[in-house]
This record gives structure tokens, C-alpha cells and sequence, in this order.
């Protein structure tokens, strides 16, 4: 049976109620690349952007492993039970290579799915780079809209999807765990300063010793690292996603946090600023879309390229040529 | 009087001679934004490329006060007495704020730049900041065709400057003193793993305990963070560029660097690699350019900033709106 399409009106109405079923037709709208597609969810989003609700954008990033599902289920679980309404976002820009495997198996999440507060979106499967990122960002406005109060988007620790997440979200969390040997080598150049709290998490059984070690291990280190957010101080706790230890703690950071910068100002001149510079990303990425997918450079690139490797070809005079047949189309 | 302008002729063949006049105009002939002189420069460019010697690219860096003018001119100046040609320039892309902080004052290298085998390039007057680097590395160029085998550049640690002259040089050197406190706070975000050596300068008389002190600390973070380049351990070393202690072992350094990385082959790729950036760099600026300089798109921009900041327009619209004003011109 051929769904009928939705209107605008009928899109708007079924976010503003909350219907999980139209808020995920609408997030598929929004990712959809037909033109017609995008020019009804531009329409859509100019109408539900002053219904946005006010919710909190937590990122949360680590190595695969590091269990970021289960300690989102854990913390989704309980934020539901207390009244919140938790979307549960993915934003995974390698999903083209990997084949997405993030959030791709609804059942790791398998009791905070069924939860009436929750909503959980996996990544979108066929994503380019930019794309994903512009399309998680007006997801997490859509769910906003539909009075979602507390998002949390999933990333994994892969090329540059912590900077794109950093770039969307208020707080950003990274999981880790403790292993054998030198923990913290593992980290990603950078990730740690982009942070706003570090979670060991499987604290528990045997292993809680080691995992105390590493967090002071890493509250040694983040002394020496500039924190990410203005007026607060990265630190490092422990939880466990299965036994549930230290989740209510993660929270109340999280709340600490939401309190300090809205009080300092730091909160609402992120946002701002996030907003502009969405705005000046989407700019770019079409600018380079239109040049890049440009028949004439398209073939003059595998030649240009071997000039500039062999260094036949001054990487100058590479750029000019290229802009030259853009320009003369 | 009115010096004559010299032709592409003249200038390949005064800089290929090593004409250090000569190689000074053809840098200001490259720094031009007048169109006839951007034909010129390309010209030159193309011709001199194959000519270029197998010059080392040496970035320093380092926060003011931390000595990297009195160290580059303490090791440029043994290099030269070797028998090495040394060209020092400066990336200073916050020049246009600042005034120009850095290299201004020829006499901060007046031994260096009265040494015949010496060229010094301060950072170019009125710069745009990616104008600033893509000069930069076209002047590189030039110098080396010039037959410099060592090339020094400089830059302050601010803004993007540090991650534009990694991704132009071979090697990359930190520079810092040792203070009151705690010295690597004052180490800007992801700095130290853009580093493939750490230079605690000024290790001298009573400071020398607190300068190994220093090193031995920035030792220990290292040890958690990602080295710079594949297959090369960074480190870090005391020096004093006025006693000229622990200066020839810097040298020493660059040298295993430069042999090392050469075997494996990471050398040749890292330059490949750059070219190739160089040219997409290059070519986003160019778009980039022409678009905020349309009439169209620079009228419209103050009032999409200010719905955007207020939240009245969604920053997807706001980007679709400045494209459309854009293509219909």
C-alpha cells in the first residue's frame, strides 16, 4: 500500500502533538534529496522553529566498544521515567564506508525504544559527509518541536564526526573504558579538549580498580588541556551502564553544567554562534557540491591530481585551471 | 624613481641565480592582488617549479615572549656559517589585527640578516588570512628555486595559524619557556600533537633547573597524545638560544627527522599530500571569495545575521536564501 504524502499542515500538526509516527515521516522528508522533498521541509522547518521546545543537546562520542549504547539506554531509561521526553540521535559520517553501525540495530536499545518518552532515530543510511550533519541538525530540531526536552546524539570517534557533533550539541560527553596498558593512547588527537566531561564507564566488578586509576589518569591530564566550554572544568567520572552506578551523577553534571553556562551567558552565545555558522557551513558545502559535480572539473581532476602528486603541475596553477573551467561553462 | 618592472625572464633568471633583490620583488610580485601581476606570478611559478632544491621546511612556533625570532636567529646563523642557505619568513595571519607583530623589525635578526647566505621575508603588510598563507607557500617556492636549502617560517600562536604552517611544512617545532606555575597550561588546544619537537627555550643559568623541569613535564604528556607524523616519536629538549646551548642538538633532531621519515617514505607523502590540499584549499577560497563579494549576497548578510541570532529564520533557510541571491544574478 503507497503511503499517501503528508502536507505541511499535516506534518506540523502531527510534530507539534508529538506523534512518533509523523515526526519520523517528517525526519525522512527532511533527509530526503528530491528537491520537492527539500522545499516542503524548509517550509515545515520555518514553521516549527518558533515551537521549538527548550531542550538540552548532549553529545556523546567514543571508541566502539567503549559502550556509548548502553549508557545512553541506561540514562535515557531513567531521564524517561522521570518525565523527560529523550530523543536518541545518530550522526555517523563514515556510515557510507562502514555501512552504518551505529544505532543501525534498533534491539541494542531495546527498552528504552519502547518507552512512550523515548524516540529513537538511527543514523540515515545513504549519508555524504556534510549531508549527515545538516540533516541530524534539523532532525534534532524536529524533535524539539515535537517537545522532545533532552537530545542525545550518538557518534562514533571516526574522521571528523566529534567536531561536527561538538558543533551541534551544548555539552559533549566522551565514553571510554579502562583496558590493558596505556589508556589514554587510544584517545583521538584532540577529542579530550572538546570535551566537556569524561566518562570511564564499566566501573564495576573487577575492574572497577583499574577504572578509578584511569579517571585519575585523565583528571591529571585535562589539568593541562584547555577546557571546551568557557567557565566550566572538564572533568572525569566513573560510571557503569549495566550495574547503573554513576549514572544519576552523569545528570546531575549535565544539569551543573546546563545551570553555570545559562547563568554566565556562555549557553545562549553557543547557540547563536552554532546557528551562524550552520548557516555558513550549508553555504559552503553547496558552493563546493556545485563546483565539484560541475561536468568540466569533474573530468579534469584525475589529471590535475597526477600533475600535482609528480609535481609536473604547480598546485597554483592546478586551482586556476580548475576555477577557469567553472567559470566557462 | 620609478624602478622598472622586471619580465617573467628576468625574474626566473635573477632568482634561479639566487639574486636575493630580485627574489625579493618576485615575493612582492606573488603577494600582488593586481590581476596582471597574478598571471605574471603563475608564470614564474610554472617555470621555476622544476627548479626548486630539496629544501627542509621547518615551521616554528610558539606564544610571544618564548624567544622563537632569537632562536631562529641563533640556529639560522650556525646553519649559514655550514654552508647552509637559510630563508626565514613569517605567517602571521592575525597580521591585520595585530599590526604585524612578528619579523617587523628587521634588526631582531641583525647577525642572521647580515649573513650572505641568509634571506629574511617579513610577514607580508595587508593580509587576508587565507591570502596570507597561500603567499606564503608560493614564496617557499620561490626560495627554493632561489637555491635556500633551509627554510624557516615563523608564526605566532594565534587564531588558525599554527594548523595553516603544519600543513606546510616538513617538520614542526614548538617553542616555550619555562614560567611561575604551571607552565603547559598556557599551551594553546591540540598544539602539542601538530608537534614533532618541543623546545624549552632560555634553559639557562638560574632558570636551567626549572627549564629541565619543564621538559621532563611535557615529556610525560606527550606520552599520552598521538605524535604529528606516523612513525616519529615526539620529544622534547632544553635550549638556550643566547648561551647557544642545546642549539646544535636541535639541528640533530631535524636531521634524524628528515631520515627517518625519508625511509619510510612518510616525507614524500606528506608533501603529496600537501600539494593536493594546497589545490583544494586554494580552490574553496576562490569560491568562497567570489560569493561574499557578490553585491547581492554582502547586502543581505547583516539582516540574515540578526534573524538568524534571534531565532525569527532557521539557519537552512537563511543559507538557501543567500544561495538563491547568489544564482540569480
Amino acid at each position: 500500500v503507497k503511503r499517501r504524502e503528508l502536507s505541511v499542515e499535516e506534518y506540523q500538526e502531527g510534530v507539534l502533538a508529538g506523534d512518533r509516527v509523523v515526526l519520523a515521516q517528517a525526519i525522512t522528508l527532511v533527509e530526503s534529496n528530491a528537491l520537492r522533498h527539500q522545499d516542503k521541509a524548509q517550509e515545515l522547518l520555518r514553521r516549527l522553529l518558533p515551537r521549538c521546545r527548550d531542550a538540552i543537546r548532549i553529545g556523546v562520542t567514543g571508541v566502539p566498544g567503549a559502550g556509548k549504547s548502553t549508557l545512553i539506554e541506561a540514562l535515557g531509561t531513567r531521564l524517561c521515567d522521570r518525565g523527560h521526553r529523550v530523543a536518541v540521535l545518530a550522526v555517523d559520517p563514515s556510515s557510507r564506508v562502514t555501512g552504518g553501525s551505529i544505532l543501525g540495530d534498533k534491539t541494542r536499545m531495546e527498552s528504552l525504544s519502547r518507552h512512550s518518552n523515548a524516540f529513537i532515530r538511527p543514523s540515515p543510511s545513504g549519508g555524504v559527509l556534510g549531508g549527515v550533519a545538516r540533516k541530524s541538525r534539523e532532525t534534532m530540531l524536529l524533535c524539539e518541536a515535537a517537545g522532545f526536552d533532552v537530545i542525545l546524539v550518538e557518534t562514533v570517534g571516526v574522521g571528523q564526526s566529534e567536531v561536527t557533533v561538538r558543533s551541534m550539541v551544548d555539552f559533549f560527553m566522551l565514553v571510554t573504558i579502562t583496558g590493558a596498558g596505556d589508556d589514554l593512547q587510544g584517545i583521538k588527537k584532540g577529542i579530550m579538549e572538546l570535551t566537556d566531561l569524561i566518562v570511564v564507564n564499566k566501573a564495576d566488578g573487577a575492574n572497577l580498580i583499574r577504572a578509578n586509576a584511569t579517571r585519575a589518569d585523565y583528571e591529571q591530564v585535562l589539568h593541562y588541556l584547555q577546557p571546551a566550554t568557557e567557565g566550566w572544568l572538564t572533568g572525569a567520572r566513573t560510571c557503569s551502564a549495566t550495574t547503573g552506578n554513576g549514572i544519576d551523577e552523569l545528570w546531575q553534571v549535565v544539569e551543573q553544567f546546563k545551570r553555570v553556562t545559562r547563568e554566565s551567558g556562555v549557553f545562549t552565545r553557543r547557540r547563536q554562534k552554532q546557528n551562524l555558522e550552520w548557516v555558513y557551513t550549508l553555504v559552503r558545502e553547496q558552493l563546493e557540491k556545485n563546483f565539484f559535480s560541475h561536468p568540466a572539473v569533474k573530468t579534469a581532476i584525475p589529471a590535475m591530481e597526477k600533475g600535482v602528486m609528480e609535481g609536473t603541475i604547480a598546485p597554483t596553477m592546478a586551482a586556476l585551471q580548475l576555477l577557469k573551467r567553472y567559470s566557462v561553462e
